[in-house]
């Protein structure tokens, strides 16, 4: 069993989905990626939220085992994100974000936290993802993730990101804007040229499923079929930590394993999109999955 | 091995992708069809063709053993469409139909035709397709396909096309439209609600694969990984054609087998979209695709 350490956002957020809407709930990447980690694996959290960030979010991580000295509460508002989905569920439009409180974030890691096996680095600026690339001792493995906007902004820090990293996850959409090619399969050949180093790369299909390769091996994963997605807020988050989740109970970095760890990853984020928020995390339990596994495998076998 | 009966169209193309520009190459449902299917099984062809209908098509088909009485030749000119696809290949604008010969055409099944075991129902008018539904003699299978025009202009005949059938084919953006619902996995639910005599559900996804239901079992086939597309025009048709043909080559209609058939299917497929029109299908041999299947099955395994 590996320790996991993420360095992400802590949010605050308003969702509209056409399943309903929710107002000042609990979010942020290392929030979601936390709460789906913790499930496989210990988890040190480094981020910072506002003195109005829910006790009850923080006592639920507590009862995760999650390691929370590395989360400062600082006085003043916690991030604000504010987001409406269209009826596919696969399109949103930002209404809203107040940086607040992350604005001035600088990610602090306690002493203890720099041997942590596992490095996850959540969505965002590149620039604190190499700051914090550059405190740690040499992690067995480093996965990072980004987004749209840091692809428009600092494309040429994201590829250093990515230079420095083991595994990066990133969706379709986002993979073609930072390739310029026209499909994900070409996309990811693009990556993996100029960052041979790889030991992975991850492409999130939304509702068609992950797409991964290393340049040599390839492996395709079809969603879980959901009939019914409540808010698909997080779920990258949570995909990400169920794959690291169990990576890091695993200890295995192999190609063949990092399939596994997807399929954790899908069953995880599964559980995110049923419900608003992190509601959907708290149903998720490890000894509970046997029959989403099964479902995945008589999903994929011919 | 049971024989195949296609009714379909036969047309002459002008093809614009980002790959190149062809000109009055064949096409039509019937003929991708054909030369797919004819790869698995025996095909008795039922279509229409203008005289400019190019001989050298004509004698591959006859070089495939496709039997060909129920084609056509008449005075006139043959089926014409033109289209353009966009960057993506996902997307395509059509410039140009002209019905020609086949605005008045009845098809003719030769008595010994009415006896195949198989029969497959391209993408044309539903109600030529309830007519030959008439004339045939109880296949043992019945698989039909459809698009988005006649699902806009006559969608109660095509349900009642559905409802005659044992297998369904149709691409996900038409399953939407079909259903109004907003995902295919929901859209595949309510058209086995309505057509519960259905032995399976394929719905073509595009560059994401394949999604089979029976309405108990579910089935999740990736795409074959391809770089390069030159020409996506009768992709569907060439799924189909292989599709079928597996079925009818091994005669196994469960639901496991149906799972097959959609790997060759695709395999098919991928064939097809290798070069224009059906240049693709020429290469196509099934002594040559284990590699393929191969590539598949790692590619779906963890």
């Amino acid at each position: 069993m590996k320790k996991i350490l993420v360095v992400g956002s802590v949010g605050i957020d308003d969702i509209e989905t056409p399943a309903g809407k929710v107002e000042k709930v609990p979010g942020g990447s290392a929030v979601y990626f936390s709460l789906a980690a913790s499930m496989f694996a210990k988890v040190n959290f480094v981020g910072v939220a506002g003195s109005d960030f829910p006790q009850e979010t923080i006592d639920l991580m507590k009862s995760r085992d999650i390691d929370l000295k590395g989360f400062e509460i600082v006085e003043g508002k916690t991030f604000r994100w504010s987001g409406r989905y269209h009826d596919d569920m696969d399109r949103r439009d930002t209404l809203l974000t107040e940086l607040n409180v992350f604005e001035t974030f600088k990610p602090k890691l306690p002493d203890e936290y720099k041997n942590s096996e596992i490095l996850f680095l959540a969505n965002i600026h590149p620039d604190l993802q190499l700051e914090v690339l550059k405190n740690v001792n040499k992690p067995e493995l480093i996965i990072s993730d980004t987004m749209n906007f840091w692809i428009n902004s600092v494309p040429e820090k994201v590829v250093e990101v990515i230079r420095k990293s083991d595994i990066f996850i990133i969706n379709d959409t986002e993979l073609l804007l930072m390739t310029g090619e026209r499909n994900f399969l070409s996309g990811a050949d693009r990556i993996l040229e100029e960052c041979p180093q790889l030991k992975a790369l991850i492409v999130k299909l939304g509702k068609f499923g992950i797409y991964a390769t290393d340049g040599n091996d390839e492996f395709f994963l079809p969603a879980f079929p959901l009939r019914q997605v409540v808010d698909p807020t997080g779920a990258g988050d949570s995909l990400a930590g169920g794959f690291t989740g169990y990576l890091a109970k695993t200890g295995i970095y192999t190609f063949q394993n990092i399939k596994t760890a997807c399929v954790y990853g899908s069953i995880t984020a599964s559980y995110s999109v049923n419900d608003f928020s992190i509601q959907g995390l708290k149903e998720f339990d490890l000894d509970d999955i046997k029959s989403e596994y099964d479902i995945f495998k008589k999903l994929t076998t011919f």
